[in-house]
């Protein structure tokens, strides 16, 4: 019988049993483990970090007929910071490891440099270390760490495994923009500047992270995977069951424009890399949010608790009719099983 | 006239550009940034972390013909948390990213974790994070962190800036044996265990790094690149130059016994990865180190200023005659210029 190879599993089951395999060690100083967006990890009581590790793979990530350094500079560090920002830090450093041909020329290089240090400048956040090594393929990983925010001595967390019943879920923005953008990319026809731009050169929403936490948010996921795939993350932590209402799910009018409708819809419920915030609150917390103006999008209910033994599941809504989604969609960077 | 490609330049002078770009970001809380083994943060008075990231590339860290999955595990991680250990760390986290090829066997896969795990069983660190991508190169980036040893609130960190004149140059074991190692790994008529095992095995000193900072040590690095060139680093942060005695040297009995008295002696100078510490101290921190017991070897002096507009110059002295050395030589991932 021939040996299976990573690629006929799933990404989550290979992740899973990484995550098993490591349950046995001591888990000095942290409050939040693997498994979530990122690590919050404390030496002192009531000073917490957060830390999130995140690799930008050519071919993978972008095309390298159209590779274009200075926003792959840009993106890798955003889709990097967007992970604590998920967990409700605004961010502080980074640290970079670029692995980079020899042929690479040196005035790419400086793009990529140049991309790296405008989307830190546009953070607010320092590169604090790196390392340089020679690859066949380039790679980009980035290490984000911030601070957490704390109240009356207790860290504001926003968590996975944190929705509950009756809680609204909630997009911090427009989202699909970067999956249409994507597919514009791929074709010479049409060029919405507006699409590719957020395609190309995505915000983590540090901006809006801890005021979000300090709102009373609990329970928050960066769209990276696709919306669907997020919530399906959030849903499995929290072993709850969700409905989605398409008609409320916010699009770029641009995206309507060119895809139509359902077509827009569909692109936002799954394509990636859009970096706004997935996240469950109650009403009091809502109020919160909005005294503080920051924009939201109510899409839909944490609506029951899931069965057990049974999958989570999805309810995705609109005017005529009702689609159970019960299985993983998205972006997944291996097989599926 | 062409273009030049970053493998015209020399890793530390493109090192060189992107800490210079970065030098207008704001350092908050940094204690120690870009420029030493690991960067030094805090975000309280008298709590400070360290971090590091480094990567370890298919074909450039190791031969993908011999690809041994455990070993590749193990050394990714011994060689990150070398660096905070250079800092005067004993290390607490590291967080990992993988990108695997998709043809990868799974039985693989499982070696490479089981060879992450064991290390950090063995460094007695947590993995608290990661991230897994496809790709068409194996690379495994780690990303380790670690607390900062402090005395009367005060942080002792060991910086490659802080050699004196008169101080002793000391390595922490016997070097040479990684290099030794990797020369019979390309070989297929000598089998000599301990070597290989020193090559595939390496330990990150984590088990006297604290203490030594303790002891008072301020100044160390990690022999990654080779005595000589990590050596030059020391030098060029301090501004000095030094005086290594050749016959001090501790080297391993079977790399001499293979190799030859001065061959043995040219690969403990100029082969890297043996992760031993490389470490200045004055006398009254040498008598400390003794009486905590910590097994070192003194191997030359930081005997000079360097003169202003100089290059720094390391004399090597043997019964017979004295080489003088004054520019890099070593490990280095891109071009020599």
């Amino acid at each position: 019988m021939p040996q299976k190879t990573i690629g006929e599993y799933s990404e989550f089951t290979l992740i899973d049993q990484i995550t098993k395999k490591f349950a046995d060690l001591k888990k000095r100083g942290t409050i939040i483990n693997i498994g979530d967006d990122g690590a919050v990890f404390s030496s002192k009581l009531h000073t917490a970090h957060v830390t999130s590790i995140d690799s930008f793979v050519e071919n993978v990530h972008w095309d390298s007929r159209k590779t274009n350094f200075y926003d792959i500079g840009w993106k890798s560090v955003n889709a990097a910071v967007s992970d604590i920002a998920a967990m409700g830090s605004k961010g502080t450093y980074i640290t970079i490891a670029c692995n980079l041909k020899n042929d690479m020329l040196h005035v790419e290089f400086i793009k990529l440099i140049n991309g790296i240090h405008d989307a830190c400048v546009k953070l607010k956040i320092s590169v604090i270390g790196g390392n340089l090594s020679n690859s066949k393929t380039t790679t980009i990983t980035v290490t984000a760490m911030g601070t957490m925010p704390t109240k009356n001595n207790h860290i504001l967390s926003m968590q996975r495994n944190k929705a509950h019943i009756g809680d609204k879920i909630i997009v911090s923005g427009q989202i699909g923009g970067a999956g249409a953008g994507f597919q514009l990319s791929k074709k010479k026809d049409i060029d919405e500047k507006k699409l590719l731009q957020i395609f190309h050169k995505p915000h983590a929403r540090t901006d809006i992270a801890e005021r979000l936490a300090y709102s009373g948010v609990q329970c928050a996921i960066d769209i990276s995977d696709g919306l669907l795939q997020d919530l399906l993350h959030i849903c499995h932590a929290s072993q709850v069951n969700a409905t989605i209402h398409r008609e409320q799910i916010p699009l770029f009018k641009e995206s309507i424009k060119i895809f139509g409708l359902l077509q827009a819809q569909e692109i936002a419920l799954t394509a990636g890399e859009d970096y706004e915030l997935l996240f469950t609150a109650n009403d009091t917390v809502i109020k919160k949010i909005k005294r503080k103006k920051i924009p939201f999008y109510i899409i839909g209910t944490i609506d029951s608790k899931k069965i057990e033994k049974k999958a989570v599941n999805i309810s995705l809504v609109n005017d005529k009719n009702i689609t159970k989604i019960t299985k993983n969609s998205g972006w997944e960077h291996f097989g599926h099983e």
